[in-house]
């Protein structure tokens, strides 16, 4: 057998990583637990729930999303001859765990949320049900991609309410802008994958709209405008060149003066004219004069875009004002979650099996408490709205709707859903929120939505009800 | 010559792109005005300048990262027969624009900036001279990824200054532990190449470790202590399986009483113990008496690493307080600069050849203005200690150090560096700041840094001096 040789490091590579590369965007510390549990033969089942103990800041909800390329990336984890040579390097683990390693594939369950569905603090978003040494070497990758993913579609569903009134109902009109703002390659790709399921109307992302058939959006920028003598003679060239379907940006020089040049240019070309996009500036009063001077041109087709470090608030200030924007692209708010960047989205043994019999397993850190066994969320309805969540045992019979779906069983991915039942979820479920939380901001501090845990649960780990 | 064919969308795909198919990671607009140009024959030189208009808050200057592995993605960008399908598909590109995109090579010249140059508000960070289209092409992807590696690079150092008390010279005491809270995957691996440049002394990342030449660092999580029924058990274990360089996670239950099981078992194992990891709980309390514990035992060369969302107030106000902590684990906070989560650098057109001559390019939307013509910028010292930059022209002779370099000639990377080249390079930088940006916060809002423009830049401009 020819030894392994770990790779050369590169201080300069490009740094992307294939899925079945993905094995080692792993904390050091889950090899060096499974190394040991291997070792001391403890590969029995055991149950790891992920959760958020609390909803971040500005945030009265969490939309989960990214289950779907997260468990693609389970299925494809493989620890290739350059992982297993890169791991020998470091002198820390025996042959016989490499070994394993190289034989690794994911074989366990995992139950769900389905993608789109809102979600609260506490609440076991997945479940994995696996032997030790394969639920704990995923705990990295699963947090890496659920937690940033749930992030995105939350911002994004925040602003599609906002566009919306404090409805998803309007959707399509917020776009992803946010690939140049987004915390990489990755990040765009799933951030504007994640935008559409929580309601958005496309992204510029041509990536992600080739690669999750996403509807691609573009208009113009500064540049080519600048690059003519005339913005006028700009404008002309590109409704030449794109006579169908064409937004044009007018801020150049003057926002007002370049929506008179693209209804010239427009006229001057004998094409329609589909949208303007403003990107600076007093938006509330640029949009009306905007609007106005293409319906007295009688150009009333023609959208008004707007884009422009475009805030939630701002957009809720707009809508609420009366603004005739159509539509939103919405660039670094959107892809980095600003207000909120972080879902602390935590990954937790819950129970395991000594001998035949399950063990409910808890910790007790100050602040950081786990309550013990596998568990399951009932939510319950009164008409079209969300009551209230009760977090029970898994195999418990609360009233409601059971939020946990099987996703995956021994290994293999056991539902797959469209981009548009995840969408259709979302957008049903934001329009279930009680209304006080679907309210745009600056609205005062909603009650919050009441969570608890079921009395079996409760007994059995000593704690009061209220899990928010 | 087989029809070119669009792939067909995956709703749940890992969306994970190689670096040759990250031509499409861009927005679409993009594509369109480099589709026009390519119409128009519009492809002369042309000068792009990256830079952020303002500071971020939170943030007195930035560390410029991330340059090597763009330009690598520079040099691999190719339109492939996948993405030019799916271009086709969108009926919207000329066959004449396709067949041109598919033999893209990016064949123009980059200076910039090399990692771990400390720069402000209104400095070119990269500047590209390069056939219009190319330039045009390439905005989005050094966008996406110089934009966060700044943003992460200079997060990075703010918390290895807040450990030196102010002082980049402790360097190595922050280690990142970000990847399961960074924006994917792509972000975990630059986050921690980022970190690594800004003086940190390793990551838990083992893919970016095994990549990128990093100290992998790892410990245990609480669910290894979860799955043995004593904790002291737990420890004994895990010391036996890796008897050098083994860090106790100790708060799983009771934190003193860890670090006494801590002790007890490195005794029983009769190996040393190498650390003791303190995840929660009132940490400057926690370190004293687990100190006291600790030498009174005689484990005076035990180190203690304190972890679980710290962020650089709080390690400032360790330090100031004198806490024994000798290492510190970050990861939210550090993988996703939650005080400041972007760095909104801009792409620019600043110049472009019209015939023989080339012309300064501006743009002059409401606060968005820009400076025509290519820059350079020139840093100034007293002694050891930076005293003021000049933006001034790329070809204009001012005193000071000139800090754009050629990066790229003809679209070959014409220097790369070391990690430890960049590394020096931010830590004597982080040690040339005046002294009250180095401070660690809270600390009062300081003088900011004096950027001006050159009197040259000024006159051709007609604006003010001042650049900050």
């Amino acid at each position: 057998m020819t030894p392994r040789t770990a790779p050369t490091p590169d201080p300069n590579d490009p740094g992307l990583l294939a899925p079945s590369e993905t094995s080692l965007l792993t904390d050091q510390y889950e090899l060096a637990m499974a190394a040991s549990y291997h070792r001391r033969g403890m590969n029995e089942p055991a149950v790891f729930e992920l959760f958020a103990r609390k909803l971040p800041p500005n945030r009265h909800w969490l939309l989960f999303a990214g289950l779907g390329p997260t468990l693609r990336l389970v299925t494809e984890l493989r620890f290739g001859e350059a992982e297993l040579g890169y791991l020998e390097s470091l002198d820390q683990f025996r042959p016989e765990f490499l070994d394993y390693l190289s034989e690794f594939r994911f074989s366990g369950d995992v139950d769900a949320m389905p993608e789109g569905t809102i979600c609260f603090a506490n609440e076991p978003l997945v479940r994995v049900t696996a032997p030790r040494i394969e639920a704990q070497v995923l705990e990295t990758l699963l947090l890496n991609q659920l937690n940033f993913q749930t992030m995105a579609a939350t911002k994004a569903a925040r602003l599609v309410l906002a566009a919306g009134g404090g409805e998803p109902g309007a959707g399509h009109a917020v776009i992803d802008f946010s690939p140049r703002r987004d915390h990489g390659i990755d990040a765009a790709m799933k951030v504007a994958r994640s935008a559409v399921i929580a309601g958005c109307g496309g992204t510029s992302n041509v990536a992600a709209a080739m690669r999750y058939g996403l509807r691609p959006v573009g208009t113009m920028a500064h540049s080519y405008v600048m690059s003519f003598d005339r913005e006028e003679e700009a404008f002309e060239a590109f409704l030449e060149d794109f006579p169908a379907n064409t937004t044009l940006l007018v801020d150049t020089y003057d926002s007002l003066d370049g929506v008179r040049n693209a209804i010239r240019a427009a006229r001057a070309g004998r094409v329609e004219l589909h949208g303007v996009r403003l990107d600076s500036g007093d938006l509330l009063e640029l949009s009306r004069a905007s609007r106005e001077l293409l319906d007295e041109a009688g150009f009333t087709q023609t959208s008004i875009v707007a884009s422009g470090d475009i805030e939630e608030t701002k957009i809720a200030a707009l809508v609420e004002a009366g603004a005739p924007i159509d539509l939103w692209g919405v660039g670094t708010d959107l892809g980095t979650s600003r207000d909120s960047p972080v879902v602390n989205g935590v990954y937790k043994l819950v129970a395991d099996r000594a001998g035949a019999a399950w063990r409910g397993v808890r910790k007790l850190s100050p602040d950081k408490q786990t309550l013990p066994g596998p568990k399951q969320v009932f939510r319950a309805y009164a008409g079209d709205t969300m009551t209230g969540d009760v977090i029970g045992a898994a195999d418990e019979d609360v009233d409601g709707e059971a939020l946990l779906e099987p996703a995956m069983r021994e290994g293999t991915v056991t539902s797959e859903e469209s981009l548009e039942a995840m969408r259709a979820r979302s957008q049903a479920q934001l329009g279930a929120l009680p209304e006080a939380l679907r309210r745009p901001p600056p609205a005062e501090s909603p009650e919050p939505y009441p969570v608890s845990y079921s009395e079996r649960l409760r007994t059995a780990a000593g704690v009061g009800a209220d899990a928010g």
